[in-house]
């Protein structure tokens, strides 16, 4: 096999065989085919895209490249959810310890936070003592005692996958719609469970901007996950409105401490309810509407959140700190951005949103960058509300006063006023099975 | 700058600016910008093209990446000629005398041949003697005493060109006519000339297979070489057909010499005829009649076939053998094709053509390979030509017998037999100024 015919029967818009697209991933994780000629297959697929089956074999071959976790030992009940990325998601915090509560195997690797999104394992890392690292044995005996475990991306897991990012990344070939399914489905279905949730964000705040763009990509990997033998579906959730109130890692605790409690904001209840009840549904083989009726009792019973405190000590994280939230890292100072006028908040661009947060430290722009955990920023009005003049839109949470300028400047460049009231946009947009 | 940032321009079909395209280039060239990215860049260029502007910046670009060829010292008399590649093209052996004769100051550098199509460097070593090295003051001097000099490429001409050529060779991305267009342009305009001719092949045994395609070519050629400030123009010639009847190199500078002498085939005649009247009216500045009277006394008078001589002479190469070209290498033995049945040739597969010489050993597979400079092929009828079954078609000339089958096989292949007789087509499909 010759690359630069498979590159041309790319580039003619033709489909490679299953036999082609494994020789093609496997010569170049090992090296033997160079990235310059990975580089144009992958333009060729941004402009001729790829056939549903040859986004599976791609996926496969990733998948296969590496390392892949054995969940067989939890049969069908080991259950996984994955989020696009978005502002104020804090989902994980909450619906992995509710569907464990009711006897899903959570076996979870999640990720760090880069640019205006956060990351799961940030967030349980700024409660005291919370190790994301555990040995595969630790792991695994941890979600079958508690059910769950949430770990950082550990071992040589999808190899092919980190290289052709990397090569994607410095090309301009990472929005093409099979490579990033690929992407995410062969680091999934490398992770081993049987039952997967796919939280796709759609919106200002999301790398899927438009509906059609966000159904299309859950779509794939719907069918990537089938055709590879899992049980999965994906709910596409507005991210055009950051989720919640809190955006920062151990504010976004708090307010996952708050919905586990019986508290918190509707949006975010709505769509870890959504995220929970179907993957439960899945997990446990019941209906929808039983799935639902399970997590709405195992949040009002509190076994949801004794799970997640179970789970935060198991990890070594202080608990303290969960029963008592003020322990949380906090921040020296705060600023309270007022509204420059009358008017209804018609629009948010969210990804604005998640930026000024980032200018209060708590994010990263590079993957070395420290994480100030205590910082970040609490709305007070989100899209939809009447704002007068003077009213606080929200609260800045920083360790530097000099950060706030240039974080309230980036908050109130992310509004768009509007004198009428504005529609509104349901937060649940579909369900792809 | 930031080179993702201009492969995201050129993928959403975004033009260039000539700092940046200069930036590009000149970062590529100098091992600062990875293949990786410049593979990636050529790819999406294949699939959105390049303006006129961009192309010439481009071409300009990699015209200066190296050294350039002064041609000053001859003013405007300087001239140039370069074809797209043939079979049994040998026109610049008859084309620059005819020039040189009429007071054009051909300073040529020439290639060897790769594939099935011949070079012009490799035509003239098979006459004994003949240096295609000079020294560059050797080189100037020579064009300055005789009007013509022919070398094999020298020097660090157009770095950039030729580090670009390989990437896009094993990438898939030869095939991009603004691409193509500057790789050309770059070098003939490094070599010097004021006046370019360029000869642009078309049909089976030419990279551009179809009219449109060529004459888009040679549009932006032309037009590269104008934006440039030289005198330019191409001729579209047939390459449906072998030009003239010989194929192989030293069997090529016999015919070659035939034309010089006044005789040799009509084809090969009047392409020679287009292109030296195209190119000597602008070296004169006179019009294409007058030229085409010019260029028919030469031949007719001698003159050109006089300088052939001397120019053979001043690079060392033995004018006994031009004097009596049955000097010349040949081969031991020969084998006609006999036609298997009646019928006219309908079509030749010109490519074919050019390849049974290949089989026979007059050309390279790859740029390392010896040449048999004796060997090649000698047609007997050509398309249009009525044959009756066992009539010769072809004498083949090899110095082993064994290769006479498979170069056989091969140029049977290439025929194509009708009933009726075949419309002509013409020679010179057409002039672009």
């Amino acid at each position: 096999m010759h690359v630069v015919d498979l590159i041309h029967k790319k580039r003619e818009g033709q489909s490679l065989t299953r036999e082609e697209i494994l020789w093609l991933i496997n010569e170049y994780t090992a090296e033997r085919v160079p990235d310059y000629q990975l580089s144009a297959f992958c333009m060729a697929v941004y402009f001729r895209g790829m056939t549903q089956e040859e986004t599976v074999w791609l996926t496969e071959a990733m998948m296969y490249s590496g390392d892949t976790v054995d969940l067989s030992l939890f049969g069908d009940l080991s259950a996984d959810k994955h989020s696009t990325g978005g502002v104020g998601d804090k989902t994980t915090l909450i619906v992995a310890p509710i569907v464990a509560s009711l006897g899903g195997k959570m076996a979870k690797m999640s990720g760090r936070g880069l640019g205006h999104t956060g990351g799961t394992v940030d967030k349980l890392e700024s409660i005291r003592g919370f190790q994301v690292q555990l040995s595969p044995e630790n792991f695994l005996r941890q979600v079958q005692q508690m059910g769950l475990a949430v770990i950082g991306q550990s071992g040589n897991l999808t190899p092919a996958d980190k290289k052709l990012y990397a090569l994607r990344d410095v090309t301009d070939t990472v929005d093409s719609l099979p490579l990033i399914a690929s992407s995410i489905m062969s680091k999934k279905l490398a992770a081993g469970s049987k039952n997967i949730v796919l939280d796709v964000k759609v919106g200002s705040g999301a790398f899927m901007k438009t509906p059609e763009d966000a159904k299309a990509l859950a779509e794939q990997m719907v069918s990537i996950g089938k055709a590879c033998g899992r049980n999965i579906c994906a709910v596409l959730t507005d991210m055009d409105i950051p989720l919640g109130y809190h955006v920062g890692n151990a504010l976004e605790v708090k307010e996952a401490i708050q919905v586990l409690r019986g508290q918190g904001p509707d949006d975010l209840k709505e769509v870890c309810m959504a995220l929970a009840s179907n993957l439960l549904s899945m997990v446990r083989g019941v209906s929808l509407e039983e799935a639902e009726t399970l997590v709405k009792e195992s949040l009002s019973s509190g076994k949801a959140y004794e799970t997640f405190i179970r789970w935060i000590a198991a990890q070594g994280g202080d608990v303290a700190m969960v029963r008592d939230p003020s322990l949380l890292p906090g921040a020296k100072d705060h600023f309270e951005v007022t509204a420059p006028r009358d008017g209804y908040i018609g629009k948010m661009d969210t990804s604005l949103v998640g930026k000024a947060s980032c200018h209060l430290g708590a994010g990263r722009e590079t993957k070395d960058d420290p994480i100030d955990y205590g910082v970040g920023l609490v709305l007070k009005k989100k899209t939809g509300d009447f704002v007068r003049a003077g009213e606080t839109l929200a609260v800045l949470y920083a360790n530097d006063r000099a950060l706030f300028p240039k974080a309230r400047e980036v908050f109130l460049e992310s509004l768009t006023w509007t004198e009428k009231v504005p529609q509104k946009q349901p937060l649940i947009l579909g369900i792809i099975r």
